[in-house]
């Protein structure tokens, strides 16, 4: 004998989440039951919402229901000549915390990981290119994760902005190495900006 | 600038599960949209179809999208004259896998607690009272866990059973105090459910 059908399948959904494994997607799926069922009905419309409408912002590629996301909307953002290309979407919300910056982004989703079989098209260097091509842009600001793999990103998007004539610039070191850039703190990624230097 | 509203609305929602921050909220989420939209689409139908069609059995409490499950729906667990009283329905399927036990159950979906205001009709005595009074009952197995409010659920309910004249028994030790019955494994159940004694 096992839970009710429909509350074994609840408890095997719950483990599409990550970190989430037999225990405690049985706790979880109990207490919504017990305790909380208007949260799951909540949870169930914003997963239904989210999967159907979210997509990428065309132009930066951050997460959005808009074709295009309202950084990217705003006259005064691409009228800076600045492009800041980041890994994820959380990372545009942590630069935007520091308050140091009013330029444009470009969203990575991820980075170069030649092992993982991740090349530039993945990670929409392609569309990158396309935009250096139309023009607007004099510097693009590399804030990709201080790894190998982020790095290495940065390098290579560096190489591309000079195949176009753009100044390429890495934020500097202050941000810890290995750390991750959605988790540093404002005042610190401040003075990475303020520190950035142009990539030979 | 934060999160497009429908991302931010998922983030929150998800956060109505036990044991996840603002932070795991935002890895699940862009987990799901990135690399699992499938899943969100399934866990949104399995949280919907929960809430919506699982009750409790009316006769064990335990969890159900039945009116009354299939161990209650059982001639041969009703002939048994053997009911097992415990707090969670994890715990039943824990007590099925030590096959040691083949009558019905009593899901108290927690246990007495004066402190926190959890009283005898909070966990459904009331309702196990008309049990026993129904007649059929010849012992009930009080398996609630080893800890305080346990056995003092324990034993307020072998006194209910003695006024109906239903021997009341408690698991013997051997379930390690202080831990959860749902986290012991079948043959220290076994062990538990053959070494039962009587309640004075
Ligand atoms: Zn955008
Ligand atoms: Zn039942």
């Amino acid at each position: 004998m096992k839970f009710s059908p429909l509350l074994t399948q609840l408890i095997e959904s719950l483990r599409c989440l990550p970190g989430v494994g037999p225990k405690s997607a049985q706790r979880m799926a109990f207490h919504l039951l017990e305790r909380n069922r208007q949260g799951a009905t909540d949870l169930a419309d914003s997963l239904s919402k989210a999967v159907n409408e979210i997509g990428h912002c065309q132009q930066c590629r951050t997460f959005t229901e808009q074709a295009v996301c309202d950084i990217c909307s705003s006259p005064k953002r691409q009228a800076s000549g600045l492009l800041c290309v980041v890994e994820t979407p959380a990372d545009i919300v942590a630069v935007e915390q520091s308050g140091q910056y009013s330029g444009r982004y470009f969203v990575l989703m991820g980075h170069l990981s030649p092992l993982d079989g991740i090349g530039p098209d993945d990670i929409g260097l392609d569309q990158l290119e396309s935009t250096f091509a139309a023009g607007g842009i004099e510097e693009v600001i590399l804030a990709t994760n201080p790894t190998v793999e982020g790095e290495a990103t940065a390098h290579y998007i560096a190489d591309m902005a000079k195949s176009f004539e753009i100044r390429a610039s890495r934020i500097a070191h202050g941000v810890p190495v290995g750390g991750e850039l959605e988790s540093i703190d404002g005042s610190t990624l401040a003075h990475s900006f303020a520190g950035r230097r142009e990539l030979e």
